[in-house]
């Protein structure tokens, strides 16, 4: 576990300028958003297309060469998706051209990673100062195809996982060949990442706060929002009469997990060490 | 209402490929998961930087000229949110680029809008099977700042009324003249769009589905997944001693459309006409 905590660079691309008291740069918390969100929007651009695509796919930070590192830690950010054959093929190519430039150029493909999660519904007396109590991650970095076995089965197990927790022991492993051969994993080595976290209650401007027509009118707080897993559904051929325990646990336990913590991000104070703007993103 | 329902073009930057058995162009379908995601992701590139970005942001279909429109007309997406001075310097420039090259460019920035909605873990035999219920639509146009003060008034309140139902008219509307300035709201006009789902219970292989010893090892099914709205709570300065009945109301349809779909798409039978492959996305 390192002693202090570790952030990533603040450079042009990732530099949060507006709200900069919501900001920030802690791996471990960029980390943990990035691994709670069950769907993560990976970005990038395409030759030839008018337009950037983003595609939804799971994923997780980890370290196959440290696997015990903590959240706080160095990680790479494993991807399992929809890996196209066109998003392969422009992988390779970003590498290539990073060779031939004799440049000390990352290889892999340049992408950004979005992952957000809402956690309230924040209700003011005025449109403008709505907001929403969200974390919100993004991260910068290479992507590229892992290729070597003992990695891939590494990344495979760490994001089956992360749907259930320790669902991988339970199902048919280790995969063969055939199943090796078709997964697509990436591997995205992180150049900067930063968040963005709201919390607390709503906040409104001086003049409406003094409206007494207002105040009595307009119901103000928090709605909190979160995940829920619901009773498992056995499907077609499930033979295993009863949810086993381990699964059964997950769900309660994120369940809770999930439900506190959007209570408790609504009733925590604001972080506003600067606000000098009203409220409305 | 349109008698037929209407499709985005095909064009290279958004054919799906892949599952091409999950993808749908109606126009319908795709707004419909637009307007009920909480969040949606933006991307757009930067110059000078050698990552795409992406931005979290509010948003929801509309048409100003027609507010009577139905869901599944042609419609522009209204954004709401972090519009960074760089992004509407961006939109800008793009515009302007249009214009000089004489040719009919659209105008605006170019930009990726991503919705993505879990609704369920479908848990399989083995971790290549295992995949999600999910409804994601991706629309692809250009964002331009809306100047118009009736304009931006009708976007404010659509934006206000998706977070919670008729709210706009149950705050301290209409917005005055610095809270107009200091709001900013970008029109996508869509170039393309389309939208992927997958409902259903789990898909293994032959050879799996065989396997007497895995059959009565491993649960599967599906956990339904979706999000729940919990007890409003109240914020400092609110004196509306009781959740009003419009609030109230919105919070228990919501719940119960949103667990009622999760379990409706774990049940519905999965979209499969042509599926060759594994099923791992």
């Amino acid at each position: 576990m390192p002693s202090t905590s570790l952030e990533y660079p603040k450079l042009p691309y990732n530099k949060v300028n507006r709200y900069d008291s919501r900001a920030t740069y802690a791996l471990e918390t960029i980390h943990q958003i990035v691994n709670n969100c069950p769907i993560l929007h990976v970005s990038f651009t395409v030759p030839d297309s008018p337009f950037p695509t983003i595609l939804p796919m799971i994923g997780q930070m980890g370290s196959f060469d440290r696997p015990s590192a903590d959240t706080g830690d160095v990680l790479e950010l494993y991807l399992h998706g929809y890996v196209s054959s066109r998003f392969i093929n422009l992988s390779r190519n970003a590498s290539k051209q990073g060779e031939g430039e004799g440049e000390k150029a990352e290889e892999g493909l340049p992408i950004c990673v979005a992952a957000s999660q809402v956690d309230g519904l924040v209700l003011s007396l005025t449109p403008n100062s709505h907001s929403y109590n969200y974390r919100s991650a993004t991260l910068f970095g290479h992507a590229t195809l892992v290729t070597d076995i003992e990695e891939k089965l590494y990344a495979m197990e760490l994001i089956t996982n992360s749907v259930v927790r320790n669902r991988y022991q339970h199902t048919r492993v280790p995969p063969n060949a055939a199943e090796m051969q078709s997964t697509g994993v990436l591997r995205v080595k992180i150049a900067a990442g930063s968040a963005k976290l709201r919390t607390g209650m709503p906040s409104d401007e001086k003049a409406d706060l003094k409206n007494e027509e207002v105040l009595d009118k307009v119901w103000t707080g928090v709605v909190p929002l979160h995940y829920t897993l619901g009773e498992p559904i056995p499907g077609p051929y499930n033979r295993v009469d009863k949810v086993p325990q381990y699964l059964r646990e997950f769900v309660q336990d994120t369940n809770s997990y999930a439900r506190e913590l959007a209570v408790e991000e609504a009733t925590k104070p604001m972080a506003a060490k600067s606000k000098t703007d009203h409220d409305d993103d």
